[in-house]
């Protein structure tokens, strides 16, 4: 224990990577998975960050993620009362880069830092049981072995990869790695298990400056590209943002291949808790409670003689009947149909959308800024309705549109609208218009959500139309 | 061909009485399956209109319908361009006392009139071979004989009555009905096939006072009751309102039980053409045009690795993959998932969604008026949104709300408004605030529909809350 308490606190390292297509039709390019609630009344991000709190962790972690989800992770820390250093990566350069750059910040932070990197998009219930494998193997990291978390496999899965331990590293502690396997088959998959294999759950811990030195020596290029994006990075409404000039040129690599797989300093720590990447709906329904027939279901759904399925209803009420081992998945826009073992075909799927142009492929109709976000609630030939959420606080900044004016009607809470300079206020069954071309800032200085109806009507009625005032 | 001529025209009636719960999710008790078009540019309310078009048919139909779908009925008559007696039932009495409120309206208007009583929600895609099958029967029908059009059985259904045929009439013409026979079992059904028995379609033709004669005989209490409902009846902006305390005497009997199957003027006429009562969604799936692996599509739908399914999609983008043989119908409040053959468990789960409480059951978001229609679009604690689309020459008429205050928004059209006595006028992108309490008008005098997005607001929003100026 005396090492536990004497170390600098471990800094967590949320990679918000994913691009979210195994679960469309609830998980889109806008919303990947890491930010959906899945059985539970978080998100997975949020149960990341959960985890780790206590007296191991520094209490401020580092985010990487793409610059297109920084609203959508300032509102998931926002709403656990934490900060965090938030790097937004200009376009994604894999696992390698992402880790890289949240290990240089590490350092800036204190220059013994050891981090734990965390895919933000992972299932890990037991948090004593995950807490306590981080203090198992803390000394190993500090000793400056590069930690992963290899999961006893409880089923030959396909979808992962594995890794073989070797020889102990000390007693109780981690084992060197013997070697890392790629995703196998069935066949392989059940030799593996036999053979003692363990689920690479890609998650690390390491002591950031170690980690940074190896990688200038296996990986040179992804340290210069990412260590110039960092140097260059621009701090935009508490973001940090990193160079895309210098983090494009960055080798596409994962840290599999370009450290882990090479260094003598690749560890593994066995560990038996329960671990999951939700790779697919059906990972979903096996997490969700089931009824005694194995029906499991989100929202409002109603299932008569079936069995084995998983319905996920957002908004309308699904009902089935008669069927067996279906995926089910209804949002407002879009509605999935599937069978349970076809999950390896959602990703084609998304792609054919996306190929025949269907805008559901990738966008939500809802939206996240910082001051809240907003859904699309209707649209028509010259006209779009959206329902907007402004957090008490929230500041929709100075701005225009070009082509659109703007009624709105509050319906909750209220707040002050300045358009051309005059002030108002705006509340429950008030209106205000906004003309086109027409400079205008609303603020919620209230203590609960503003909501109004906004009809915009146009010729053009892009959400790109937004001039921010200088 | 000279017979035809000096007949008076037959006067097509409509029953329009459906329930509809069979096709839920689209159908709905606010909106039943006559009202829907299914694989047509036209409900199949409209396409039983378009049938009876031509030199055989008086041009002004009769049309017997719940009181609660007169607004339907109006819309679908209109963009047809067809004027019609409107009947409305104030509550449901089966088919005898409707069809002897049809014939009582058809003598008023010629003593000596023939009736083709026509179930409003069948789909019969051969115009020419219906008409000519209503032609060949006519003069049976002149004769006294209540003809029933037998359709030669293309497979051993269980969901039809059946129809022996006996003796013909004449050369060509119709035949006694030996017996009728209810909905078989399959076995029976088969039978039924090899005994040369026909589908009876549920569609009519008679001399209207020879059959109100015949009510009169065997079913005195209905007779009586309607005529009553009939001479109490008031004129409501132009629908024709059955008097409610005298309808509800009628006895709940069909015409099957109540005539057919009593009267010794019973006739059938043997049709070949393609006949359906669409009592199914797998019904549906038969007569929508189908891709080479079975699937038939109607709406937003892309189908995967799947086949022989059926998928109606309203408004969402709805995507199978890997699953035959299902029944898929999104619409924008619910979701149905099912599996062909499994028709007959459509309606208790309606009556299972209405047991648990759930609006979507009966209920649809959409209504209709006289002066056009309106959808939620939105809703939440205090407020509701709506699309109310005013067709030209719509006017809502001078109201007012106790509860509510609305705020309308144009985004089509334009229209005169008038609240508190002061007109005023709305186009796109103007606004207008009626208040809780204020009597209003709005009239489209324009000749585009005028849209408009209404936001209210109040502790009621209950769409009962109108207060209508006497």
């Amino acid at each position: 224990m005396s090492v536990i308490m004497s170390s600098p606190p471990i800094i967590p390292l949320l990679l918000s990577g994913g691009a979210g297509t195994r679960l469309w039709p609830l998980s889109r390019q806008t919303k990947p998975k890491q930010f959906l609630a899945l059985g539970s009344d978080y998100s997975l991000f949020q149960d990341t960050l959960r985890r780790c709190t206590g007296r191991l962790f520094d209490h401020r972690p580092i985010v990487v993620c793409s610059a297109a989800h920084r609203f959508l992770v300032a509102k998931d820390l926002e709403a656990l009362n934490l900060s965090a250093d938030i790097l937004l990566e200009p376009m994604a350069r894999d696992s390698c880069a992402a880790m890289v750059a949240g290990a240089l910040r590490a350092v800036t932070r204190h220059p013994d830092a050891l981090v734990l990197t965390l895919a933000a998009d992972h299932r890990i219930p037991d948090t004593a049981a995950f807490q306590a494998a981080v203090g198992a193997a803390l000394a190993d990291a500090e000793a400056g072995y590069f930690i992963t978390f290899g999961v006893t496999p409880r089923h030959p899965a396909t979808g992962y990869g594995y890794i073989l331990p070797g020889p102990p590293l000390r007693e109780g502690g981690s084992f060197k790695v013997e070697s890392f396997r790629e995703k196998p088959d069935q066949a392989k998959a059940r030799a593996f298990l036999r053979e003692g294999y363990l689920w690479n759950s890609g998650n690390f811990m390491f002591h950031a400056q170690t980690f940074l030195d190896e990688v200038k020596a296996l990986a040179p290029a992804v340290l210069k590209a990412v260590q110039e994006a960092m140097e260059a990075a621009a701090t935009d409404q508490g973001f940090i943002r990193l160079d895309a000039g210098s983090f494009e040129r960055a080798p596409r690599i994962s840290v599999d291949y370009a450290i882990m797989e090479k260094t003598a300093r690749a560890a593994v720590y066995p560990v038996t808790y329960d671990w999951s990447d939700i790779g697919s709906w059906e990972t979903v329904w096996g997490i969700l409670p089931q009824d005694d027939r194995g029906n499991a279901s989100e929202g409002r759904a109603v299932i008569i003689d079936g069995q084995n399925n998983l319905v996920h209803s957002e908004d309308q009420l699904t009902a089935l009947v008669g069927v067996d081992d279906l995926i089910v998945v209804a949002t407002r826009d879009a509605v999935l149909v599937s069978r349970k073992g076809q999950a390896e075909q959602i990703k084609p799927l998304v792609q054919t959308l996306k190929d025949q142009g269907y805008p559901e492929a990738d966008a939500d109709i809802e939206y996240y800024r910082p001051w809240g976000h907003s859904d699309l609630i209707d649209q028509g030939e010259g006209y779009k309705a959206r329902r907007v959420s402004v957090a008490p606080g929230g500041v929709i900044a100075l701005q225009k549109h070009q082509h659109r004016a703007e009624h709105w009607v509050g319906v909750a809470g209220e707040a002050e609208d300045t358009i051309k300079g005059l002030t108002r206020h705006i509340a429950v069954n008030q209106s205000l218009y906004v003309p086109a071309g027409a400079w205008h800032e609303l603020a919620n200085r209230g203590r609960t959500p503003l909501i109004l109806i906004e009809i915009q009507t146009g010729s053009e009625l892009a959400v790109e139309d937004v001039i921010r005032h200088p």
